[in-house]
């Protein structure tokens, strides 16, 4: 496994296997990895001669007030775990190298980065564009993997890709969870045991919806207001947003129909710690 | 010589060229064709095997109360032009295939696109960067071709190209002019036969700041007021802006020192009509 800083040096190991038509998965990643990051490893893995893994904590995605200078990174354990998953090349950047002092370049995207986490997060997808399309310069992959934990992060990606005829596939991987449903995330460690243990609300509250869509439930605020109940039962927990939107638009949507595709998401903070999840869900 | 319309079909017809291992070089434009443009096919031509021109006139940069609509089109003459000069490809997009319904993606530049002609024209270099970046994903090009006329276009181009990576050098030929030293612009045909006339001292007063400068003169609101000073000779032209300022940065220079390399740079408007011109001056 080699493990490569300079983005020039990346581009003319990965020239050279392009000549030989080997095919390149990507994983771009903030690092201090988890069961889900490793999932999407593993399908780059079995979908592609070579897989590459950045790792790079951005900060064009954190806001003033947010968690960089605190999120977790452990390089050497990041590393094992890669090298145990057969990774071919990490892509480890500095951020000198990806933004030098002359660097001004902005990627944004209007419509979908609104809603949803866009609400608090108003910079975040436009980081996410940026750095995304920085990396996909430099990898040049055939398909980059996204997991849908972060699914309106996917969308954004995936939109952006098509708005710019860039040419790589946007592939999407399942939610990776604890035993108990919450969602596996770097940030969790952030979480005490009472909070830890809360957490475990957010899923519970959206296969309560679920549920609801299951037993024919088709208004939205009375699906909302029945997650909301189990989310209720969180002491700690400070609900930001519950939202059942269009899976394609990100758009509220107010009546279910048939053959609708939705998004059920939501964003919970405890303490200084922010978590999201989701679950989409389609109707017959 | 092929007119491909679909920027799928562009991509897929390129990609077969490049599995060969043959050379592209691109042209973008936006069509009425003049020598200017030619001399860019021509440097593209002598350097590549395949030369691809675009024509599409990008509504994107052109703001609210600009000349979109009216910007003067001629597709028979510039592809009859095109053909003689045995370019490979036209590609000629439609604005339904650049920007579909679900279009929401844009690409800006901070510091290079605020002075000059950003300060009239706020939105038209992230007009560029956006259609740009769209056309070099469907060409791939090895080289990309821009005129030195729109000097600041060049550097912000050069530096969105730097910022995000992407694989391609961005080459700059030098101006070409009619005889009387006018710039060769597709907006020239607006001028009237006065304002044909009195265009010529937009050169005239770049020549002038580029006399002071080898005259010795390093001042820089004195070489400004000698090039001011042929500027009003005309009686038909409003200057917008007449700067000396660094090439690379585009911030203003105050003293030349020895070694400058700066940008002349002035916009006069006749009528509705807007005119640019620049010189690129060194000190020793």
């Amino acid at each position: 496994m080699k493990v490569i800083h300079s983005p020039l040096k990346l581009k003319n190991f990965l020239e050279l296997q392009k000549k030989k038509g080997v095919r390149i998965g990507f994983v771009p990643t903030m690092g201090y990895l988890h069961k889900g990051h490793l999932s999407l490893v593993r399908k780059a893995k079995k979908e592609n001669k070579i897989v590459v893994v950045s790792i790079f904590v951005n900060p064009l995605q954190f806001g003033p007030k947010e968690d960089f200078s605190r999120y977790p990174r452990n390089f050497a354990r990041d590393s094992a775990l890669l090298k145990k998953e057969k990774v071919d090349v990490i892509f480890k950047p500095s951020a000198k190298d990806l933004y030098p002092d002359d660097f001004q370049t902005a990627v944004s995207i209007t419509r979908l980065s609104r809603p949803l986490c866009g609400r608090t997060r108003p910079t975040h997808f436009g980081g996410v564009c940026t750095v995304v399309l920085k990396l996909l310069n430099c990898v040049m992959p055939d398909v980059m993997y996204l997991g849908q934990k972060d699914y309106q992060q996917f969308r954004v990606v995936q939109q952006m890709v098509k708005d710019l005829h860039f040419p790589v596939k946007v592939a999407m991987a399942p939610i990776i969870r604890e035993k108990d449903g919450l969602a596996m995330s770097s940030r969790n460690v952030y979480l005490s045991k009472t909070e830890r243990h809360e957490a475990a609300f957010l899923n519970q509250a959206l296969r309560e919806g679920k549920k609801q869509v299951s037993a024919g439930q088709r208004n939205v605020s009375k699906i909302k207001s029945a997650m909301r109940r189990v989310l209720n039962r969180t002491s700690q927990g400070r609900l930001e947003y519950l939202e059942i939107v269009n899976a394609d638009t990100l758009e509220p949507v107010v009546k279910l129909t048939n053959r609708s595709r939705v998004l059920m998401a939501l964003a919970v903070t405890f303490g200084k710690t922010r978590l999201i999840d989701n679950l989409l869900v389609r109707t017959h």
